[in-house]
């Protein structure tokens, strides 16, 4: 499937922003600021968001006026960009996921709470990673996709999706709802079309946990990344031991990328799909309980850190090919979730 | 310099809890609970804390009644662990810092906001790397040695200074205050004292940033630390670029550790050293400032990163030698707040 061009904008296709940019013109458009309010609120080198004023102060978007940085004339599209309301986006999401196809453990699906999927837009957006890029997206039980562009400002979502339903759903919606998002099957042990190849800004995944999972999961996202990139993704504690753990991070340094977030328990789930009953009972996280696990009794209790690489150049791929998709590759000796 | 050995404890000393034990043993203290509760409050692989939980039931120390796991008869000194008041300690660390030799540039100090340095001992206690560890710390200007031995919890910290002031300082609070703190001066350049090889669980530091200095820094700290251990410690965006960041998490990969958690912009700094004029002047920080850089203007715009690495067996050590101790030690192209 070709991915369509995406749409460039009349007011900033000139001067595609960097994030450092980005985020300095996020700060001062609040209020006018001190020179030390910017670098508060700014990621990264001193020496890079220095350079980055230089660059905005020619292009006449900062301006030095009563000892205060302050806008000058910029893009109504930037400045909409800066001040953008998640709580609008959390409640479309809402309606979004009650009308969508619920989750089922066939494909290890267990969405998580809308409230924390936008905590997510809104760590993307502080990161200066969600105006102007282009998304890939593998799995998206949580309509990710849908969320992020709702907030008005990717310039293009692909996702990759090996459920029919989902791929159905979210075109279904975004068509209907003029979103600039693109669905297809898609299975991650098959490799990456084509097309994809170094066509995307950010890759953003809830992969499972195995080492074979996991491997092919940020493979076919490293394949679709560019430099500079980012990736975004959740990893447990809970089912993912640290040994795996320290495997993901020499696969991510040996890639080229750097990790620079990691944020403990950020993400919680909605513990939904293992309802039935003769699923719930042929877990181990049942059978092998010290203490009785009553699923009604259940609170948030499964919870991922969220993760954040990235690009020091070009990605390095671990593996390009197809690989074996059996049991191994979902289900490992930490997995207690499955029946 | 011999360290002395570690005080056993008569209540715990047969069983030196793991922080998976430590964890559930605090969560169930607060009130009885579901295993969803403990399940919510502990870190790692649920199969680890089922064991966990199956181990401490039967030392009789958690008790399953009218449907809640209930605290079992406990050493007073453990119940005493569960509850921390850290605002305490706040206070009595501001009046230690207040009494301390001032910072100095000559060995890169630049203490951090007294709060912070006690949200990082709250994160470790929450993470069950406080209750009855020792501690390898290298630089303290911070007082963290003290700080966090006025929670009670730590066996023991020792404490290697290359400012004979502080060194002085320390060792003088932690007679008068009776805790168990050992202070001696110690140059990162140098190897570590053999006698402290592998010989501590806990390594705390805030390095300079340089390709060298942290790699020093690490190295030492590696030495002393034995399996299973942890490494807390500060880094910067503002002054350390991905590509250094990236250098440094390959160096905790290949000695074996894991990367647990990266909480951006967790700690403040005084930005103190810096105040007198001739020094703030000479800085990049000033001369190369798009804009305006009034000191008096400054809020806390200084911060760090702070990182949680754990052990997967005893460390590789990256450098045992002496290094070289020139500029490249403590300054790097992206150092922008030395004169």
């Amino acid at each position: 499937m070709p991915i369509s061009s995406p749409p460039t904008s009349d007011e900033t296709g000139d001067h595609p922003l960097t994030r450092t940019e980005f985020q300095i013109i996020r700060t001062v458009t609040k209020h006018p600021c001190t020179l030390w309010e910017v670098l508060s609120a700014v990621d990264g080198p001193i020496r890079e968001t220095y350079r980055a004023c230089e660059v905005l102060k020619q292009r006449g978007w900062l301006v030095f006026r009563k000892g205060r940085i302050h806008p000058g004339k910029l893009p109504r599209r930037l400045v909409q960009a800066c001040q953008i309301d998640f709580s609008m986006v959390l409640e479309k999401l809402r309606a979004l996921l009650e009308a969508a196809p619920p989750p089922t453990t066939e494909y290890f699906q267990e969405p998580m709470l809308p409230e924390d999927l936008c905590r997510r837009l809104e760590f993307m957006w502080e990161r200066g990673d969600l105006f102007d890029r282009t998304f890939f997206v593998i799995g998206d039980d949580d309509l990710f996709s849908l969320a992020a562009a709702l907030t008005g400002l990717p310039r293009q979502i692909v996702v990759g999706e090996i459920d029919l339903r989902l791929v159905g759903y979210i075109k279904e919606q975004a068509s209907r709802l003029r979103l600039p998002v693109e669905a297809f099957q898609y299975n991650v042990a098959d490799p990456l079309p084509a097309s994809f190849r170094r066509a995307f800004d950010v890759f953003v995944m809830d992969p499972v946990e195995t080492v074979p999972g996991f491997t092919a999961w940020l493979s076919r996202g490293l394949a679709a990344l560019r430099h500079p990139g980012a990736i975004y993704f959740g990893l447990t504690e809970l089912e993912c031991p640290p040994k795996y753990w320290h495997r993901f991070q020499q696969l991510l340094n040996e890639a080229g990328l750097v990790i620079t977030d990691i944020l403990r328990g950020f993400t919680r789930y909605q513990n939904a799909s293992l309802a039935p009953p003769d699923k719930w009972n042929k877990t181990k996280l049942v059978q092998q309980a010290p203490f009785p696990a009553l699923q009604e009794e259940q609170n948030f209790w499964y919870r991922s850190s969220f993760l954040r690489a990235e690009t020091l150049k070009s990605p390095k791929v671990p593996v390009r090919g197809r690989v074996k998709f059996d049991r191994s590759f979902y289900q490992s000796p930490f997995t207690m979730t499955l029946s």
